[in-house]
């Protein structure tokens, strides 16, 4: 039941000169759906992307990270091919062999060098990738390619999410049009830690390397690395930026650029868009929460105490039953490692009512308040910690019978 | 459903001499039930105890805290009191008026000093403490006591728990017989950073406070601290040893004596068979999982690790399940955050079957071995990490449907 998850008109995911997308059903772990995409990107275009950093990375994230760094000297990344129903991780040196014979095979398909292919993959971990039917399946995904495809391509990378996430926008800057467009996916096992399971944003703007290294990791820090489902840090997350350099806006060399900033602020409110259809449409969701922690020493602390809240089970469990049992999430900031900190300076609100004040009860807080808010289907967590001057949002939703259901039966 | 709770017979928890129990019907949250529990311990004495090491800490824990630095100077610690219902924490300065003015009540009424009686509240979080109802509730209780009342005891402290939890043994040491008998309440909030919500522990040794003090870390350290539901830290946490002093056993009052380790060690498998007892009632739970986690290079990173698969909800579900979807275990793991942990030297068991070698799927695993050993109630997971020689093991359970009805519906 996603929590108000925008409708999406196909026709307005706008095609990104440059890069086009094209599917196949490879019947990687079960038949007849679309299990396979092909994103191919014309020459001259600018790649970067964040990965996982959990220790068991999946197989096609080594591989990605290997091909990042050499195709800049070998012409470039020139498609990246995702399969789902297999995660590709915990599968040891076969599933690295695998990962790489797919890459090869792409590249013999399209006259290109394997470095210049970037593999993904998301779905069972521990299983052996069924890399033949993979291979089989890359022809006809290629044949399928269009520039059009983006919302048959978010389609296809879907694993236990319930609707396709894509978004497509047109910015201006210095009097030149941008388009980006970005498909994500990922419903549980969600806790990005660089990014998602799966996203994927291109945009026609000419972007130098260094300036798109640096993009897209400042991206991912506002956008994908701050939701969460379950806390549960994948194997798998990837998020990457494709600029295929064909609008008319001047190259960008250095983020000393005024129009980086721009640029770079525009992408990070339309990873913001992609990276939140991730909990509209979570696992069991039926409440979307922001997070939002004030007045902290540092980033870091206000993240943690944000993640402290999120991922309590207590606290997600009461917003399912929308009971504003409030001192769990006091509890949950009490726990989450600042050790230092002063709980009589903190406040908390709920929305706009003040629950809290100097870390007891406020004498003026009727439960009936803190009850309508708590049956919105969005809501917003505010904690002012009183320390000093740093804040962070982080996204996630709550946790109801259905999220147990889903992940209970999501092998059989 | 408890996982293989052990019936408890009532006539089989000994009295240890030199304490008993009283109950009473204060009415703190609701009416008709046990709720107040006062435990009086006779002059000569020694008490010690370990808290919750949550920054929201609750009003009794901090005035617990000052009770058992001042009492070794006034006679010693006299009386504890327990209330369900209510947890005092949240609730600022009048909380902690509240706890103090409940010391106060409990002393005017057995003529010792409010610094020789320590106060413990669990129960509803933000909400205040009912305190007239709690002081009325206390002759009541006193007029209860009883040596023989263990078994009525761990019912009057009991909150979601289904059942209540006790345990009792006899050790001989030295030739001489020593008694102990303990209760313990909790089913969720449960991740004890000291001890869990509250465990009370009676022995009839005579120990000098400052060994006791030491044993109860000790002790506390390698049970109530190796227990977790849900990862959610309780403010209330606590949990006390009272040594009555009235054994035959000759006062202990070096941590060297050679009684000392054996009487530690006793007690420590004792407080484990408590602590064990919470996860065999969690709310929801229907398996018990010891995570057993072998070759760290620190107890630190390996109970890091055994946190991590413990707290996943991914790896919680699938036990739920009985399915062994088990490279969310090694997802776990990845994400723990132990950074140069080399997962080519990772096996993982489960009880006796080799899941995973060198890091990835074991050639030799099938299926239906997994599929054994996931059905039953109790399961082992153990990871040998090749780092050192350090290790950790934690106790938890799965994570059900019931768990989210209990904790949607807990308030109403």
């Amino acid at each position: 039941m996603p929590v108000n998850f925008p409708s999406i008109d196909p026709a307005q995911l706008h095609p990104v000169a440059g890069v086009t997308l094209g599917w196949a059903e490879g019947h990687i772990r079960k038949p007849n759906r679309k299990d396979v995409l092909v994103i191919s990107v014309e020459e001259g275009a600018s790649v970067a992307g964040v990965f996982t950093l959990n220790r068991f990375c999946a197989a096609p994230v080594i591989v990605c990270r290997e091909h990042l760094a050499k195709a800049p000297a070998l012409g470039g990344i020139r498609a990246l091919v995702i399969n789902t129903g297999n995660a590709n991780a915990g599968t040891g040196e076969p599933g690295l062999a695998h990962a790489r014979e797919t890459c090869a095979e792409l590249a013999r398909l399209t006259g290109v060098k394997p470095e210049q292919i970037l593999p993904f993959s998301t779905g069972v971990i521990l299983e052996p990738l069924p890399v033949d039917r993979l291979k089989a399946a890359l022809p006809d995904a290629l044949a399928h390619r269009e520039a059009a495809n983006w919302f048959v391509a978010a389609e296809s990378i879907m694993t236990t999410d319930t609707l396709p996430k894509a978004a497509s926008k047109r910015v201006t800057i210095d009097g030149h049009t941008i388009t980006m467009t970005g498909i994500s996916k990922g419903a549980g096992m969600i806790k990005p830690n660089m990014a998602t399971m799966l996203g994927f944003l291109a945009l026609d703007a000419k972007i130098a390397q260094p300036v798109l290294d640096a993009l897209v990791q400042y991206v991912a820090d506002r956008s994908f690395n701050c939701v969460t489902v379950d806390g549960d840090t994948s194997t798998n997350d990837s998020f990457i930026v494709i600029a295929s350099g064909r609008a008319s806006l001047p190259a960008i060399t250095s983020t000393d650029d005024p129009a980086y900033v721009a640029l770079r602020d525009a992408v990070t409110a339309h990873a913001q868009t992609l990276s939140q259809l991730i909990v509209r449409d979570a696992e069991g969701a039926t409440k979307f929460i922001a997070i939002q922690v004030e007045g902290g020493k540092d980033v870091a602390e206000c993240r943690k105490i944000a993640y402290s809240i999120a991922h309590s089970p207590l606290v997600k469990t009461a917003f399912f039953a929308s009971d504003p049992n409030l001192g769990r999430i006091l509890a949950a900031v009490g726990y989450a490692g600042v050790d230092d900190l002063d709980v009589s300076r903190i406040d908390l609100y709920l929305d706009d009512v003040l629950v809290a004040k100097h870390g007891g009860r406020n004498p003026d807080y009727r439960e009936e308040d803190g009850q309508r808010v708590m049956k919105q289907a969005e809501i917003t967590v505010r904690l002012r910690l009183g320390r000093g001057d740093a804040e962070a949002t982080i996204w996630t939703c709550d946790l109801s019978h259905d999220y147990v259901s889903i992940n209970a039966d999501y092998r059989s």
